[in-house]
């Protein structure tokens, strides 16, 4: 099932709709809020708090879980200054992976993947607003990839209190990207199973779990895909709204889009191929057990009709030539050597023909 | 069935003939005339009154409907100094999507897609002819996906009466396109079904069935794409037909066309992969309907020879090799022991093979 | 059977070799030289005559008719001061189509395509000389497509003796690639016949047939495809050798065909997609046929078995063991009640796999 | 096979090793000297000859038969300075075509193409020094194709002897690429020839000769298509090693490799729709036979059944119960009825399913 | 199993982590220092030793073998100013093949491949790090293919002590490139083998065998592209890392690794091919084996019906409708006769459909 854009036929553009399934109860915002000296964590209630929010200096990372309240994100709209095109968007969860260039921010939409507990993959849109001071990210569930951040943002570990709200948004994707290769782990192996048995096993296997697979990396890879030539484009925000220095490091992230998207590519090279060779398998199995019926058949078939001509009741004492063999001394041990002889020699031939 | 271009040969270009067929009883004309004070709504009977129309700085729209009346498309055509190369695409309902810039007017031609009640696809050419001042929508049937617009327009509903022509052109293409999401919603389900089908019910699937499905993707697949090929071009007109506030949402257009093309690159996929599946589904059942007849063939056909060999008449009281069995006291119990034998044996093979 | 170019090997550049089959008894030049106020046609034997062709500001279009007098067309080469490398590629018929700018003339290779009468397509190439004052054809063949354009000439109908060569030239191309639409018609008609037959009668379905009409359509394909890829390098002569104006209609034709072409995309797709489909059908048939022979098999085969055991020839007088059935009471019955207790079960197993 | 580079690993690049198989007995260097009013023709035995060539505006050609000897072909490229890296790829028979421009000389490798005895291609590596005066070829064998080439030469016959080195080098170039024409023509013939089986009597195709012919078909677009992509680059050399009016043979030289390589490629596509049909016509086949083999055994199987019935050797004597229809009057004929009955009556079946 | 980036989630960018396995004991530095004059090569035990290398005008080549002491190229790392990202990339041996330029220094990634004991390739990564006075490597392993460039400088053999670090980069990558052909010819060697087997001997190959082929070929392609792709990008550096006349150099690795990826791409599309022949061969003999199954049962299947009528236990005493011919004088031959002419009839009706 592909989620399609389901806001009402003749709506405004730019009228609201979330069109994905409400995930969490309420709507929350959580900001951190820190330099390379200091920084507050704190959980905003009333969205009037937003407006307080000053920005003196400090890097301003303001996470909104839940988009199924409107109302919320139309004042986070108004309170940020943002363009209801782009509201709308963050609220169309089949939206694309685009960057899109405002003048005062830059707009970011991309997609956070989880398996689910079904082993199925889960796909999540995460959007950016990255301004100079601030950062907003809006998720549609909690469970997100950015623990790890957050622990580095408290504890100050490594550069990114150091730096910027680009680097804080890259270091974002990068635990999305990185998410990616967790998942890759499971498909390759997943695929090595299915290798093994369809290689040592065809007889277990089942197409329909193949199938499954193959669909999935496909949904994979409509995912992924757009994520990778939105990366492409951040090349031309560069010394905008990207520093040339975390530019560096975006042009890494795209290096391992490139790496993952070449591993999906394989993946399905490698499911294709696996199908071409359970059907091989599965034919060459066929030709085993027709050649088997057809040798049994070939041999008894006329064994049969033979023993069948000697039970038939013809008058042997009106006739000499009503099957005379029934009263010779040798004739029963001479119809079981004919017989042998032909069982033989078509074992002979079956052999020459290399069936048996 | 693909419709061609059924124009007699030979005949001048811009000779005016209509390619499709005749939907509607008269052709009809009604304008909106509107700014965002107030609005005019009226249909236009007689053809002279289209020179009465004044434009004083109102936008007007005219919808056109029913393109079969040659005569009063030329009228039309003579009215708004339309260029006759034109008009003949307006009629000719083969012609692919497509902008083409006239120094005057911006000539534009879409494809409005609706499921028949057959649940086939329809297509219908929607033509405009955007100016300054006016807008004139060319359709084949009264049926459309306008009338939110109307209503819009009448109510004064959001922007729509606020700005120009080109943002009018901008709502009848996205209610144009946003008709297709809901086609694309419509084969989701009939793919879905199918997909359930071949995976649980293999033998009730109508190979036909998926065929037809496949073939109707194709067609809407070849609507679909020069319609976003088309969008790509809009670019071309921002700052001359189309500005550049409007242009903004013909973007976002694009994006929509871009996921709606995508959405049918994977429908294709999928079917394909559908057909894919149930080919080795099918065969994966012949090969245990084979394994079945093997296995009674093999077990069967060699015992009922064994028998035949007791039913042959051949005379026992001449000899003592013509088959004594028949007079010895175990000579029953021992055969059919010795056939038991045989069969379990047989199985045995059969589960060692994996066959059972 | 692709036709190569058979000019002898080790041949200098330019010596004139035509390449076909002679379809006519000998070269016939026709001429029509007209403006808007007069036209005469004439045809011309001596080949001395043209060169008393005056241009005195008309049209003259000269017709060529059969390319196999040498000697001839040199001739027409020397008085119109055409490239020995021009000659070369009119003679040669199997050139792709082309426009080559000379500095006096364009030359122009088309392909126009027929059915011959037993329903196959039928290639044949017409060459164009175009200059300001006179337009030179080349075809094989008396039988083509100009006739409506003669017609409109000598009645002076519609633009075409009011504008110039250039004019002329693409009336002529349009005829051509209008007789593409004719052919296309043929064969919509006949895959829509293959598809009606595989859909409702794969039976008696041929797939020579199909494999014949999907050559047929890769033909048609290679032949169309280089015009439309040449109609898009005559945009590189607007303002040279074609007007302004007249470039207007070669782009409509452009447009011609680029539908086509989509067409025979879709022809191309379809009749893959029978053949898929073909084989799925009769797959399926093999898979039911072969369902029946099993099922027959599996029933009989065993109860032939039982049948056959109480045929054999044990001496029941012996032993108390040798089949004591044959002698009970009730024996036959009971036996005949096993069988069918067999073969009523056996149905039911089937009923249950769905077999039945 | 693919032959490889089979130098030495770790050999300095610029190191001479000949990679094919000596072909001739000893290097032959050939020359001919002319100019529009005359020609020398000879044969150098000792490489000291070489350095008192002289050229006094004249054009020369000097071909070199024979590889193998890397001595002499070390001595021709310190004559006739030929960097190292040049020599290494003229001894590379595995080069691919390709144009270089080196300051002093045009650089490029072809690839002669002839048909073995054994019906399979043998390419030959030519490689040619192009400069202002002279013209050095290279090649494998004795065997070429420019034994025309010399007697026009000779005979000066056309414009060879007018014009340049650089003419001389598409005469070459030309003779060799009309070459492919004639290697297609038979390709057309076998593929025209398997078709014929195919469609007609497909019992007797061989699918192994088919993958033959298709392989031999990769291996001569593997060889023909670089030397059209080499011929594209042409284009840059032009008023530097080639003159202007001899690109223009250049540019028709492309034009035939475009040719050839269409025609290559629709080969490709018929021989895997060839392919296709013999798989879709043996499978028709073999669903005939096996419903001739399901038609008899659905009749027959229960009939042998029922006559199996009525051999058993219940004893009529002891119950009325005990297959009474032995011994009733019209017991026989009953039977034989019933059986002729159930004959007919799956007959009647197979027609109405359309399986006879 | 496709190995991938197992750096752990969440860890800052530039965290030095090695993805790879530990393949020597401990990491080994060792240096070649030269010049056209004199060389010295020594190991270094100590890292601060590196410290005071001093690169007095001579050229330095640093090979540091084994990548799991991440402390060791930690202190590399800071002696020659590599960037944390550079480090990040060396350790991760999944990184594809690249250049990146970096002011002070070119970063390269490239391939080594070596057929494993097990005939399975074996994929190393090898990095440089060019400046103007060193070169430094990264290789995981001992085992490299650079034991004759190390020859060539100690014997001072060929221009490699006259030229700079990036002759002796491309002379590293020239021997890594050299080993792909050796490679190839692994391949091109079992492909050839399997190709025999499918046409001579189809029975006894394993299909599962050309899969394993066909995947290491895939593999292959995967890790040579980049290299081919990477190759390309060196054009950029011409002029500031790479001298124009090494430069040189690089364009002729660059055309062998088109060669090589021209010849994997013939060995897969060999391949795919091989595949489709196998199964049309095994389909072929499919049909063989299920004719002869068909001919037997068609021919024995009615004989065996009649014998058993005859051998039906009707009382031939109580009417003379009860199978008179047993009782016929001339019965059994009749019955016998008439059995043959059923037999031949068949075998003459099998012979005209050329099923025998």
């Amino acid at each position: 099932m592909i989620h399609h854009d389901t806001k009402q036929r003749g709506q405004s553009p730019g009228t609201l709709t979330f069109t994905g399934k409400q995930k969490v109860d309420r709507t929350k915002i959580s900001v951190f809020d820190y330099n390379d000296n200091s920084y507050v964590e704190k959980e905003i209630t009333s969205l009037d708090d937003l407006k307080e929010l000053k920005f003196d200096n400090k890097i301003t990372w303001i996470n909104i879980t839940g988009l199924h309240d409107i109302n919320a994100l139309e004042k986070v709209g108004r309170v940020f200054n943002i363009h209801p095109l782009v509201l709308e968007d963050i609220l169309n969860i089949t939206q694309f992976p685009k960057i899109e260039n405002y003048d005062d921010y830059l707009f970011v939409v991309a997609k956070m993947i989880d398996l689910s507990p079904v082993k199925s993959i889960n796909i999540e849109q995460v959007s950016f607003i990255l301004s100079k001071n601030y950062l907003i990210s809006f998720q549609e569930d909690e469970q997100d990839v950015f623990d790890i951040i957050r622990e580095r943002i408290r504890k100050n570990l490594g550069r990114i209190r150091k730096l910027g709200t680009d680097y804080l948004m890259y270091r974002l994707l990068d635990a999305i990207v990185d998410n990616y290769f967790f998942i890759l782990e499971n498909f390759d192996d997943r695929i090595d199973k299915l290798e093994d048995k369809v290689l040592l096993n065809p007889d277990h296997v089942d197409i329909n779990s193949i199938y499954i697979v193959r669909k999935e990396i496909m949904n994979l890879r409509r995912a992924i895909m757009p994520m990778r030539d939105m990366m492409y484009s951040v090349e031309k925000e560069k010394d905008r709204h990207i520093t040339k220095s975390t530019y560096f490091f975006f042009r890494d992230l795209n290096d391992h889009l490139n790496q993952i998207f070449d591993s999906l590519e394989s993946y399905r090279e490698m499911i294709n191929q696996l199908v071409e060779l359970y059907i091989s398998n599965s034919s060459h199995k066929l030709n085993e057990v027709i050649k088997l019926l057809t040798i049994i058949s070939t041999i008894f078939i006329p064994l049969t009709f033979i023993v069948g001509v000697y039970g038939m009741n013809f008058n042997t004492k009106i006739s000499p030539f009503n099957m005379p063999e029934l009263n010779w001394y040798w004739g029963y041990p001479a119809i079981m050597v004919f017989m042998l002889a032909i069982g033989v020699g078509l074992i002979f031939f079956f052999k020459r023909k290399k069936w048996m």
